[in-house]
């Protein structure tokens, strides 16, 4: 459909008109300047998803000692039709996404329609208007191969025109705080020479007002602490000049509880764009270490799982020691090494490689075919077999499927000519992998199952018991435990009913 | 010299002859039977190295609540020239080490002179005497080709001739305690089978007396904690059988500091053995990863050191984050991801590969050369040029040189030509690269050089000012910080001093 963007609930939004732009833009003109007669700064934030929407609730959410915000927060999400409807849907009062986290609703309300300091708008030219920008254009990496992240980089057209935008409109007194996870160097060498150009392009004296543009990520995490892990989280910033960094340091003690959680400067934005894709590079080949000890621990009668327990209870040392399972999902573990070698390579020239991260990516993208080989130690051919493949979310308890590890199982089965059916009970439409329909009835993919894979460990699978797995598959299927799911007194019941029972790093089934 | 043990400190002791080795064992006996009357069980410890002298005093140092002492010990060191001075050393009361711990003198003189329950010995008959052994004998791998630890294999020749010495001796209801870090696999495959093969020479019954086979493994560091490390920590500990597992559990109770540090019991010894070399191949992998990303860092105008700190502020998630420095030195990391690797080739034939754990080991034990790349920028050439390497322990403020990284840099220099003096207030005599004098007093190594390396960040070389090494050396060498010790107020005083400075990790020296 033409210049319709559809929500998740289906309603239908049409795209703005020129006309209805000119409305928008002076009624944005309007509000901002009750809202300046009110005492307070004028913030913008460029790109509603899924840290955007929230990081924009927060500033508006953040007051004085009295009550009073601090902030007014234009919204701002480009008229596309993928993502105009969070405009007006924000606009009632209501948060674009959807959580497991009650204080998402009702920060929203609250700003939206109690305080009424947070509104969305599709009009470009409210940069015109704001003091600070903060910069949540999402970016991802591309990655043409699978199992090759050597070969990833990172397509920043979207970003660049992003940050256009607020060059062709930023007053030169603006500070751009970036926010986006970015490859290393591009507050730098692509952030700055963009907005020094439309700058001078309209006239602006960059020496005597050069850019201010500062860097501070985030620490996101979806689930039920969604908005606390925005707010009340430690950060790390820098900015490209001194002011920069007065200037983001000022605004995030008024936005975060840096008492509880104090900020870190960093002495250059390539220092703290490094630190994020660095501290995620770490988690991902940390979780691709473990699956070859894991692979160890099957083949010799081991619980990788209770080795793991045994080796973190060594505090301070080796408690962040992270564990194999299904695969690696998600926005971040799965891209920021992908971003971090491109950007070595390609912004700053440098001949040399992040080997041991991009190999932790690889690793980690093709651990699905593990979970295949377990199932083909049991059942050698794979064409015709009935598999239901339980959780598509790339996280417990969530309905989060961004490059969830559950898809390369299902595309892998699919190769071998599996009969693949897939449920989760937090996930209405998988877009991913829009020709599988996800099952939210376990009643739906069980019956005749010849293999049950435990890919999620949603605490709703831990009702399911061996014996109702036995009834509804209608015989004694493979059970597959992809994420230390089950337990070992309920092993010992699916042996008991006859079921065979392999899992990721669970080399002593055998002695159950 | 024939039949001679030659002492650190250079007092000699003429080996045992068979005729002493009677009336030794005659000794022996005598106090072992006055000490079973006391109500006391008998420990042996096989092998008083670095760790199985220390343990061998914890043993005989825990008492009862009314101050009793549990256990007596008979520590055993074959009678090798290399070893043997360590028998007639403890029994004068003299702990067979040196080390920065104050606890380590007390604990050895407290048991030898005045509880009188360990003792030293040669005779190994011993073992006919006692209710328990602990295995520390040592065991090394082998890493054939410099950066090519795949090809790395583990010896057990000398570990499998002290085991089939206990099997000679041995009561069948005596327990041993392996507590050497061996190859998983190495308790059911290599002690069982040779305990068994000489039970059955003995005439016996097996099946009756299955051995008693338990596997706990130390985590020992050296420094001012040293007996602590050993005493008061968490253990994991398995047995063959649950005989096994209950003696063992029971003997560390009365040993160890269970009550602040719970035991942890694994199904098998093949999960305790695979725990062991698994979280030092977690510390291996962690620290090689951090070597790209400083590399990246000092290209980019940041101080990783900085970045690390900002990303170990994520408690819980991140503060298990290592770094880059001089190189990776020491008995374990350097080790023990070999040690399994060849087990799953060798020990289980298994066709796969620890390939994360194996690259690191590469990727620490070829890091020196970067230190050697980062004097290259400044100095294209080092033929002739005067080195002086500050440090050649492997960690700070002690004098273990085992497998130094130091030993790597200085042969890479000295094979460019370089001429290269090296300081270390801890060290005499460089037992691994004993060509090499190691001078103590650092207006030795300073005069005329062009390169100064803080190879290892002894606090006393906080007290060199860069005065002192200007002057010293006559002209403005090149500063090398290999290990973050030069913070950015002295690196300032540097170069205001004329001179150049490097550091690993530290890309941010020239915006200082």
């Amino acid at each position: 459909m033409l210049n319709v963007s559809i929500a998740p609930d289906g309603t239908e939004y049409k795209l703005p008109t020129e006309e209805e732009n000119e409305i928008e833009f002076t009624r944005v003109k309007e509000i901002t300047a009750q809202q300046r007669a009110l005492g307070r700064k004028i913030v913008g934030v460029q790109g509603l998803g899924f840290v955007g929407c929230v990081m924009a609730a927060v500033v508006a959410d953040a007051t004085d000692e009295k009550g009073n915000p601090y902030y007014y927060v234009h919204g701002h999400q480009r008229a596309s039709k993928r993502s105009y409807w969070k405009v007006p849907v924000i606009n009632t009062g209501k948060a674009p996404v959807s959580s497991s986290d009650p204080e998402v609703p009702e920060i929203f309300h609250r700003c939206i329609m109690d305080r009424k300091n947070l509104r969305a708008t599709a009009e470009d030219r409210v940069y015109e208007l704001v003091d600070i920008v903060v910069v949540d254009i999402q970016l991802d990496a591309t990655k043409p191969a699978f199992g090759e992240a050597e070969k990833g980089f990172c397509d920043l057209l979207a970003f660049r025109e992003g940050i256009r935008t607020l060059g062709k409109y930023i007053r030169p007194d603006c500070m751009i705080l970036v926010e986006t996870t970015v490859p290393p160097g591009t507050c730098e060498k692509v952030v700055k020479p963009i907005i020094e150009e439309e700058f001078i392009k309209r006239g602006i004296d960059i020496v005597q007002h050069p850019p201010l543009i500062a860097h501070s990520y985030e620490r996101v995490m979806p689930g039920s602490k969604y908005v606390a892990s925005i707010r009340d989280f430690w950060r790390v910033y820098s900015g490209v000049n001194q002011k920069s960094k007065d200037l983001c340091r000022e605004f995030l003690s008024k936005v975060l509880d840096v008492k509880n959680y104090p900020l870190t400067e960093l002495e250059n934005t390539n220092a703290s764009e490094l630190a994020k894709v660095m501290e995620n590079s770490y988690r991902a080949a940390n979780i691709a270490l473990t699956l070859e000890w894991a692979r160890f621990a099957e083949k010799i009668g081991v619980d990788f799982f209770k080795v793991r327990e045994a080796v973190r209870k060594r505090k301070g040392t080796h408690d962040n020691l992270l564990r194999p399972s299904l695969g690696v999902g998600g926005y971040c573990l799965t891209k920021d090494p992908v971003l971090a070698n491109w950007a070595m390579k390609t912004l700053f020239e440098i001949d040399d490689a992040l080997d041991i991260a991009i190999n932790a990516v690889n690793i980690n993208d093709t651990m699905p075919l593990h979970t295949i080989d377990l199932i083909k130690e049991m059942i050698p051919v794979l064409r015709n077999v009935k598999v239901a493949v339980l959780g598509v979310s790339y996280l417990e308890n969530l309905g989060d499927t961004r490059h969830s590890p559950s898809k390369t199982l299902v595309e892998f089965l699919h190769k071998d000519f599996a009969m693949v059916k897939v449920h989760d009970p937090y996930v209405e439409y998988w877009a991913e992998l829009e020709e599988v329909k996800v099952y939210n009835d376990n009643g739906d993919v069980l019956p005749e199952a010849d293999v049950v894979i435990f890919a999620v460990g949603h605490d709703e699978y831990r009702q399911i018991t061996p014996e109702f797995i036995v009834e509804k598959a209608g015989k004694k299927p493979l059970i597959v435990d992809c994420s230390n799911f089950l337990d070992d007194a309920v092993i010992r019941e699916y042996l008991h009913l006859g079921c065979n029972v392999r899992g990721v790093g669970k080399g002593h089934i055998s002695q159950l």
